[in-house]
C-alpha cells in the first residue's frame, strides 16, 4: 500500500518522553515482573467522592453542549478558590479549559505569532514542546542547575535569551520536573523582567497544593503590576487527583488574553461536560483534605529524597514542591538505563520505570545523566522502588 | 491597566458565526422573549441511558489518566460498527480524539505545515477556519451553488484550485451546513483527484447516521484505492446525541497519520475518562435506535422544507442527509437580519435565532443572503420558526 507521506511538522513533534518506554514496560509485564511506575504523575490517591456523587445526582438526559468558556457554576466556583490564595479575580476572568493543556495550547495561540519564541525554565514540563509545535513557536531554554536545585537564574542569564521574538516566559510553579517553589522575590525579579521587556507571563500552577516543609507557594497574579502580563494556567487533576477529567482554566486580568483564548474555545465547542458538574463539586471539599494530600506527599518525598542519598554517586536536592524530582545518576544516558531497567534488570520479580530527564531539556544534550520521578505510590512500593533502582544501578554500572 | 497585546493570531481567529449572537438572543430572553434556536446543531434528542448508566456502574474510585489515544475497549467497540457499513478497519487504525474537533485539528496538524493549503467544499463546517488559523495553514474554497444543492463541482473546477502547497481536501459528508450527501461515484471522484495529486481526503463523516428519502451514504474509507490518503474524522456527538462528551477519533489505513496523531495527542495526555465509559456503552445501542431517530430527523427536515419554500422570495433545495440546510433569503444581509430578529423583532412573544451563512464561506462575499437552519426541534416547535422566520422576514423588509 502506497502510504501518502505526512508533514515535517508532524514527523518532528516529539513522542512524549515520560510514555515512550510503555512499550517495554508492557513487556516486561507480559513477563510477569511488577514494575513501579515512577514515570508518570498519576497519583494513586483517590478522586473526592463528591466529584461522581455530583455527576450520578445531577442525572442528565441530554448530554448537551455546554458553553464553550465553560459552565458558569464551575467558572463561579473557581472565584473564592482564587481568593484563599490571595487571587482576587471575577469569573469572568476565568476561562475553563479541556485540562491544563488547552490552557498552555490557548495561552502559545493567544500570545504568540508562528516563529515568535518563548523562555521556558530548564528543565520545564516536556509536553510544552509539542504545544509549541503544534503552534509554531520555539522554546528557548533558561538552563538551571540541579546544584542549586534549580532556582530561578540570575536577570543577566534571562536577559540575554531575550530577543525581539521573544513573546513570553512560560514556567510551572512548583516546578514539574524539578519540584522547585518559587519564592515571592524570584516571580517578582520575572515580573519586572516581563514588564520591562513586553512579555507575558504564563505561570502553570497545577501543583500549587503539594508544598512541603511549611514554604509558601507565591501565584504569578499576587505579584503587584502584573495585570496586563500575567496569566495562570490550571488544572483540577493533580488537586483532586482527576487526571482523567481533563478539566482545567485560564486565569487572567488581561481580557484581550481571554477574548482570543475563548474564540480558539468555541472552535472545539465546549469542555467535557459531565467532568465540569464533577469539578463544580470537588471545589467544595474542604481544606482538611488537601492538608492530608500535602502531608501524604511530603513523607513520600522523603522516601525518595533518601533514597537517592543513599545511591552511590547520585545526586539530588530536597524538593520544595510538586511531586517530582530531578535525580543526576552515576551513568552516561538515562534513556539507555531506563530502558536497561525494563528489559533487562527485575529484583525480587520486579523493577522501576523512570522517566529519562533529557526530554525535560530543549538545550542539546542537557539533562543526560538525570531521570524526573514521580513521588505518586504508596510509601511502601516507594521504599520497594527505591531499593530496585539502587540495586538496579549498581548491577548496570557492573556489566 | 496596562494589557499586553495579544497576537495577530489571536485577533484574527474568528469568534464563531453559529455562536457569535448569543448575546443577543441572551437579551431577547432577559426581556421574557422565547427565542428557537435554529442556528445550532444541539439535538434535542435524549442520550441513550446505556451512556449514563455505564458511568454509574463503573463505580470508580481514582480518576485516572487514560491511554494518549483512547481506552482499548472504546478502540475495540468501533470495529463492528465501522463494518456495519463497509469500513474494514482493526482497533491500531483508531484514535480517541476529544471530540470531532480535535480529529480535525490533528489532522491538519498532521498532514500540513505551516503554509500549506487544504481544498475545503464551500460552504463548510465554519469552525474549520479556527482549525485552519491554529495549524497555520490556508482554507482554498471550492465554491457550491444551493441552486444545484451543492453537489461536488466539477473536477476542472477543483483541479483548478489545487497549487504545489495543497495538501489536503477536507469536507464533511453529510454536509455541514449544506445537508448534500455525496455519492459514490462524487467520492471516486474525489479519490482520483487526491491520488493524482498526492493529497490527504478528509472526510468528516459525523453525520453519517442522518440520511433521509432512503439515500444511501458511503464512506471515503469504502472507496477503493484510498488506503494511504483517505482518514475519516469522527465524533459521537450526533450519532448519541452526546454533544457534550467530547468524545471523537481519527479512522485511517495510513499508519504514519495515526502514528503523528497520537504524539500530538500524547500532550494533552488522553480524552476525557468518564465520557470514553459512556460511549463505549452507547456502541452497543441495536440500529433501531438510529432508525427512529433517522425517522424523526427526516419529518423534520419535511418541516424547514416546506417552511422555507412558503417564504415569498426564499430559495433552497431537498437535502438529504444531517440536520442542516441552507435557505437563500429575500434580504442583502443575513447578519443584519438576524441580528434584528432578536432584537427588534418578536411574534407572539417569540422570535428565532439562525446563523448567518457568510460564516460557512471563505469566498470573500459569498453567502451574504443566506442562512443556516438547524432542525434540532420537535416538529411543533419548529413549525411555529418557520411562521415566525416568515413573518419576521416580511416585517424586516417592510421596515
Amino acid at each position: 500500500m502506497h502510504e501518502l507521506s505526512i508533514a515535517r511538522r508532524g514527523q518532528e513533534v516529539q513522542a512524549s518522553p515520560i510514555r515512550r518506554l510503555v512499550p517495554l514496560a508492557n513487556r516486561a509485564k507480559d513477563q510477569g515482573i511488577r514494575v513501579y511506575h515512577l514515570n508518570i504523575g498519576q497519583p494513586d490517591i483517590e478522586t473526592p467522592p463528591e466529584y461522581f456523587r455530583a455527576i450520578y445526582d445531577a442525572d442528565i438526559k441530554i448530554l448537551a453542549y455546554g458553553e464553550s468558556g465553560g459552565q458558569p457554576e464551575l467558572r463561579a466556583g473557581l472565584v473564592p478558590y482564587y481568593a484563599s490564595f490571595g487571587v482576587d479575580v471575577n469569573e469572568q476572568e476565568i476561562l475553563i479549559t479541556t485540562g491544563g493543556s488547552e490552557a498552555v495550547l490557548f495561552c502559545l495561540l493567544t500570545c504568540c505569532n508562528p516563529g515568535d519564541e518563548v523562555l521556558t525554565l530548564e528543565p520545564f514540563y516536556t509536553n510544552y514542546n509539542s504545544f509549541a509545535t503544534m503552534a509554531g513557536i520555539s522554546i528557548v531554554p533558561v538552563p538551571g542547575s540541579p546544584a542549586d536545585g534549580f532556582r530561578l537564574p540570575p536577570d543577566d542569564l534571562l536577559e540575554s535569551l531575550i530577543s525581539s521574538r521573544t513573546k513570553a516566559i512560560l514556567f510551572s510553579n512548583p516546578g514539574n520536573p524539578t519540584g522547585v517553589v518559587y519564592t515571592r522575590s524570584e516571580l517578582e525579579r520575572l515580573g519586572r523582567l516581563a514588564v520591562k521587556n513586553g512579555l507575558f507571563i504564563l505561570a502553570d500552577e497545577v501543583y500549587r497544593e503539594f508544598i512541603y516543609d511549611g514554604s509558601v507557594f507565591t501565584s504569578i497574579l499576587s505579584i503587584d503590576g502584573l495585570a496586563g502580563h500575567a496569566v495562570i494556567c490550571d488544572s483540577i487533576s493533580k488537586r483532586f487527583s482527576a487526571c482523567g477529567a481533563r478539566i482545567g482554566n485560564i486565569v487572567t486580568h488581561n481580557l484581550s488574553v481571554l477574548e482570543a483564548a475563548l474564540k480558539f474555545g468555541m472552535a472545539r465547542l465546549c469542555p467535557p461536560a459531565l467532568e465540569q458538574i464533577g469539578a463544580v463539586a470537588a471545589l467544595k471539599v474542604p481544606e482538611a483534605y488537601y492538608a492530608r494530600v500535602r502531608e501524604e506527599y511530603q513523607l513520600r518525598r522523603d522516601v525518595i529524597y533518601q533514597g537517592i542519598l543513599a545511591i552511590p554517586g547520585a545526586q539530588t536536592y530536597l524538593p520544595k514542591g510538586a511531586f517530582y524530582s530531578i535525580a543526576v545518576l552515576p551513568v552516561e544516558d538515562t534513556n539507555d538505563f531506563a530502558a536497561w531497567m525494563l528489559s533487562d534488570f527485575s529484583y525480587e520479580g520486579a523493577t522501576v520505570m523512570v522517566a529519562p530527564a533529557d526530554g525535560f531539556y530543549a538545550t542539546p544534550g542537557a539533562g543526560r545523566n538525570e531521570i524526573r520521578l514521580a513521588y505518586v505510590l504508596n510509601r511502601q512500593d516507594l521504599n520497594k522502588a527505591m531499593l530496585i533502582l539502587q540495586k538496579g544501578l549498581c548491577a548496570y554500572n557492573s556489566r
